[in-house]
């Protein structure tokens, strides 16, 4: 009799010695075959279309700096074009803005509601601490001041190959420095997808050091905790991610453009290292496809671990940031009302 | 240029017309190669091993109602051998007890502070509605007793083949109707994983429908929410999961032994597609390799929508229901905290 399906499962849910999963194959590798993947079909169209998209294999990472410039600028000039219906559709206005020296971008709601009028969120954009730079980088707070009205500082933080960590690291502090005097710090939520997530993390890593205040709450969103390969999702999720799509090679080369020769395992460059004892409340969201849903996984613990309140939302089928990708889905709402009912939660009025 | 990559993040993260990404393919289908997946190294040792035990495939159903009960008595007796010590390390007392007809076990531990001494917990076990008879079911319960120092009732409904749906969730209701007798139901949360995790949700769609009181509280671990093979990581975790597996064989048959003829889109079959307005606070508890993390996403995200305070806890590299594992391994007791934590905060005294 064949009972091997049925033992895992007794195993598994109710507990036998686990030596008896050891006896047929002793190999810690978890060997999985080729597969092929349907698009889900309880998520809205929109998403669907996005989740059938085929990830861009074969890809390559630029070597040199001109290469790096080269990709950056095509990139940023492809983001750009789709600003201006963005901030059309979601009823914001774009300001450049120079804080602290460092170039921001203040995103203004056309309408803030009174309990809003005193509350800022402070922005990193995402982009491996290397893409979109200036105001091709203002995507997700666009997406934040208008779906949670209210003012958005967006920070065009300084990034490789001529500004490589701790320079990005740096000018977040010198603008969160300056935020605070605006207003009460807290008032004032932080907030980025991905290195922005990462640096949202950072930040706070930063303040603490620094004894400076802390914000009233954060949402790194799938964020870049870990900027070596740990996370299991990297494994798991790698080509089942159409976004990111792997750690190599593009995160790879990134992260070491980025850390310049640092330790990447410093909590200022891979903050799931830190110690998150005293950190804000954190909303974190990710998707069940995510190359880095881990990070987030492992972030939320960490927080929950120092005892600090956090919220894990993860979307159905998503992979890296694709909350991000259309305004017009149902989900990119979902996400940001989400975010936007834990800051009123958090922040002073 | 090569700009695949880089523009893919782009369109991902910073949108732009998501046609260009149906240039390359336009197939639906996410091909992933063969892969060969490494046990994570930032989980405990004890979830280490749980984690590179390999899955067991060349599974097959039981056909006949003799094989079935075959199995599920074998199951039982591997199961309930663990049990006397794990009480012990707990330190917990199991009675039996009927009530409103319907077997039970009476966990309680052999300590049970102050707050929560007119408290009470409702469980119902896991294995697909057909495994775990009688005290072979307890697992879960004495977990929850121990690590939350509350008092439980664990259901031990009947079962296929013998009794299909809807006899055990009318073993549900019935001892629920008792329970709300013993304590306010302000004073009782209800929990169960997997199978457990779904008679959890019916049981609560079943007391709106009748108009009985609600729990103040639930705990719904990766449960069985859909039982039609729709949810996403049924395809992406398939064999990436080395607990349950596959959808195939075993949980399709017993899906279709349990609903016996009825329609397993019934919300009281498949509770993610029913009214969750209304409910109870939840906390929803799954890993990142559980093939079943969909479900638990979907569920989290309709309670959400529903406006249900609702908490998702995830944990790194962990497949089905695997927090259940091995009580000594610290994100068990990890897990429970949590869970107890939740109902502490909700649950009158």
């Amino acid at each position: 009799m064949k009972l091997g399906g049925f033992l895992r499962l007794s195993l598994a849910v109710f507990g036998a010695a686990p030596i008896f999963a050891y006896a047929q194959d002793a190999s810690p590798l978890r060997n999985v075959p080729a597969r092929s993947i349907p698009v889900p079909a309880t998520v809205s169209l929109e998403m669907q279309r996005i989740i059938a998209a085929p990830p861009s294999l074969n890809r390559s990472a630029p070597t040199t700096k001109d290469e790096w410039k080269a990709r950056k600028e095509a990139g940023a000039a492809l983001s750009l074009k789709a600003l201006p219906a963005l901030r059309e559709r979601l009823g914001v206005q774009v300001e450049n803005k120079v804080i602290a020296g460092v170039n921001c971008y203040v995103v203004t709601p056309n309408s803030v509601p009174e309990q809003n009028r005193n509350r800022l969120l402070v922005h990193f954009h995402g982009g491996y601490y290397v893409f979109f730079p200036g105001e091709s980088g203002t995507k997700e707070a666009i997406l934040m001041a208008g779906y949670g009205h209210m003012k958005v500082i967006s920070v065009d933080y300084r990034m490789p190959p001529d500004f490589p960590y701790p320079a990005g690291l740096d000018d977040a502090v010198a603008v969160w420095k300056e935020a605070v005097k605006m207003v009460a710090p807290a008032n004032i939520a932080v907030f980025g997808t991905s290195a922005g997530g990462g640096m949202t993390l950072a930040l706070v890593l930063r303040a603490k050091q620094e004894g400076l205040s802390l914000p009233a709450a954060i949402a790194p969103g799938t964020p870049a905790a870990d900027l070596t390969k740990s996370s299991d999702t990297y494994f798991t999720n790698e080509q089942v991610d159409n976004s990111i799509v792997s750690y190599e090679p593009i995160g790879e080369a990134a992260a070491k453009l980025y850390a310049n020769g640092h330790d990447l395992r410093d909590p200022l460059l891979s903050p799931v290292y830190g110690d998150f004892h005293g950190f804000p409340p954190a909303i974190l969201t990710s998707g069940t496809r995510d190359l880095q849903l881990s990070d987030a996984v492992r972030v939320h613990r960490k927080l929950r671990q120092a005892g600090v309140e956090a919220q894990l939302q993860v979307f159905e089928g998503q992979s890296h940031a694709q909350y991000l990708s259309n305004d017009l889905a149902p989900e990119t709402k979902e996400a940001f009302d989400e975010i936007a009912n834990f800051f009123d939660r958090h922040l002073g009025k």
